[in-house]
């Protein structure tokens, strides 16, 4: 384990924003990208956070994230986009269509924006908090490379889906819910197979479609979506309105971000957005919403020391510490970051 | 057991209208109750069929649905509108959110409707399939009487929330996910109990919170919801978008339908339509969905004898086949159905 230091917000976003430009990509869209990767950082989600520069700037560099891309927005209809990632970063393509769902919702009070042709684009949640901020409802999700095979298959044809529901309360923390589709990560899997350890069973099939608690079984078979039928059924339909609705690749026609650096994804993403101040009025959703959160938060506890939480409250306390206190990172990934924005190859 | 009969779909429909109009019903509210009932039967989704009707009528009876009910459509703007069922029968409420919103859908290319003081909608699949006869994708989600704790709770304060997803395929089978939020419904642990059987780990919780394969003790408890904190989180999502932006109830505010014959449930659903030809084109759409379609179908079976379905395949099936044949009812069933047409006392 390398030792942990701190590093103020600001100063971490400068330092990602960097690295991006320095393997190529535009200031603007490797400013979207750092905005997205350190709030996750802040929120404490940080396998999506700035560990994942030094993929970027390699897919960057073999031409999988395309540096000159052109993301265009083309609107439908008044409450209906759809943008055009041309390969840019995920999280500047995601960026581009949340802004412009928030701008037609505030309008209309509603949007759909799907995407294209785009990347890897991060966590959820921070698209999420930050609709929240905004006053708006955020249904979201993307799609991804294959590692779940269909509800009775024996084949990876589905990807981990992420989706991504979002409701803004007066004050934070907002209702935050932000969650993939397999029982467990691929990367805890990995993290099994090199500590040497089994896997608990019903996370994963081997490569014949049987259960195992192999991990190196596991990885040459698939992840075990989480409710069996449901959450294989709850991935398509992720892949359903992030994919094949919007003209991106879908289910094993994606490339993975990982595997093929030189390969666009061609992922798919999607955001709904609802205005509740159109449907009741600020004063009665604020009312209302308040209420819903107290009345889960004041669930009698099955373990009295750990109050029960609304989704996402955890990472949204973590995120108010971060921000006074500097956001915590492993050494080496710091020196890793410094290196890449002083443009040391990947 | 009772022996099985078989009855044709129209028959039956108009048994099940006549059967709510001798309890109060008006005609229409009939009719649409009816259509969506016969919807379930047809499916396949018994449970939420025909067999409800006895309770309906008890509770047309005793206030919890009120017979002269008047339910009004309020739109909100272009693309969104608010039901106010006025304590109606909920798929005569459900029916006409849905009719809105598809004629919004069709102007616009999108629509979300909400609805408040309704009652038990039925099966949300019908809603979902008749969205893709018309070629509209829909999301759609109901709130329930509270049966699962929150992640960490020991008190239920979370209904079983359905949520839908349906996107229309140039011919049937469409996709079709109607799923709840728990493990295992409710019904299933009653079966148990009624048969002196254990009920597996993972379906419950007792009263103090403390896992439990009793089904005794699990009724007195509460339902796990699948996934763990994933399952508690949608649930709750599910509210958020049904019950607390459309001003229903939700959480512990609602009333169970069946605890509480003369009370209104105070339930909410919400529908969110989209036209994917207004996003992509209707050959691209086509194209790009029987692709999805075809690709998940055609995974390699873990059980060569059981080809991979998409979600409500089977239930299609089985509705061809009853459209068909006739719909399959236990006798007693039937002989109830006719009784309550003639005006029996429920």
């Amino acid at each position: 384990m390398s030792d942990q230091v701190t590093i103020a917000t600001g100063d971490l976003r400068r330092l990602a924003a960097a690295a991006l430009t320095a393997a190529g990509a535009q200031a603007a869209q490797a400013a979207a990208t750092a905005e997205v990767l350190v709030e996750s950082d802040l929120l404490g989600i940080t396998t999506h956070g700035v560990q994942r520069l030094a993929t970027y700037c390699q897919r960057l560099r073999q031409g999988g994230i395309k540096a000159a891309a052109q993301i265009t927005v083309e609107r439908k209809a008044p409450s209906l986009a759809l943008v055009d990632g041309d390969s840019a970063l995920g999280q500047a393509v995601a960026l581009t269509a949340l802004e412009s769902g928030l701008e037609m919702a505030a309008e209309t009070g509603i949007a759909y924006v799907g995407c294209r042709n785009s990347n890897h684009l991060g966590a959820l949640a921070p698209y999420g908090l930050k609709a929240c901020e905004k006053g708006f409802l955020l249904v979201g999700g993307s799609n991804a490379a294959s590692t779940m095979a269909p509800w009775g298959g024996r084949e990876a044809r589905l990807g981990n889906n992420p989706l991504a529901v979002a409701a803004p309360c007066p004050e934070a923390p907002h209702f935050l819910l932000d969650m993939a589709m397999s029982v467990a990560a691929r990367g805890k899997v990995r993290r099994a197979e090199r500590e040497g350890r089994p896997i608990p069973e019903g996370w994963a099939l081997d490569a014949e479609g049987r259960p195992t608690t192999d991990p190196a079984a596991a990885l040459a078979g698939f992840l075990l979506p989480f409710g069996g039928h449901k959450g294989s059924g709850l991935s398509q339909a992720v892949d359903l309105l992030a994919g094949v609705v919007t003209g991106a690749r879908f289910l094993t026609d994606l490339s993975s971000g990982i595997g093929h650096l030189d390969r666009p994804s061609g992922s798919g993403h999607f955001f709904l957005l609802i205005d509740p101040k159109r449907l009741l009025g600020a004063g009665a959703y604020a009312a209302a919403v308040s209420r819903f959160r107290a009345l889960v938060q004041e669930t009698p506890p099955a373990d009295p020391a750990a109050p029960v939480r609304i989704p996402g409250q955890r990472q949204q306390a973590q995120r108010a510490k971060a921000l006074r206190d500097g956001i915590e990172l492993p050494q080496d990934l710091l020196a890793r970051l410094e290196a890449l924005a002083a443009g040391a190859p990947d």
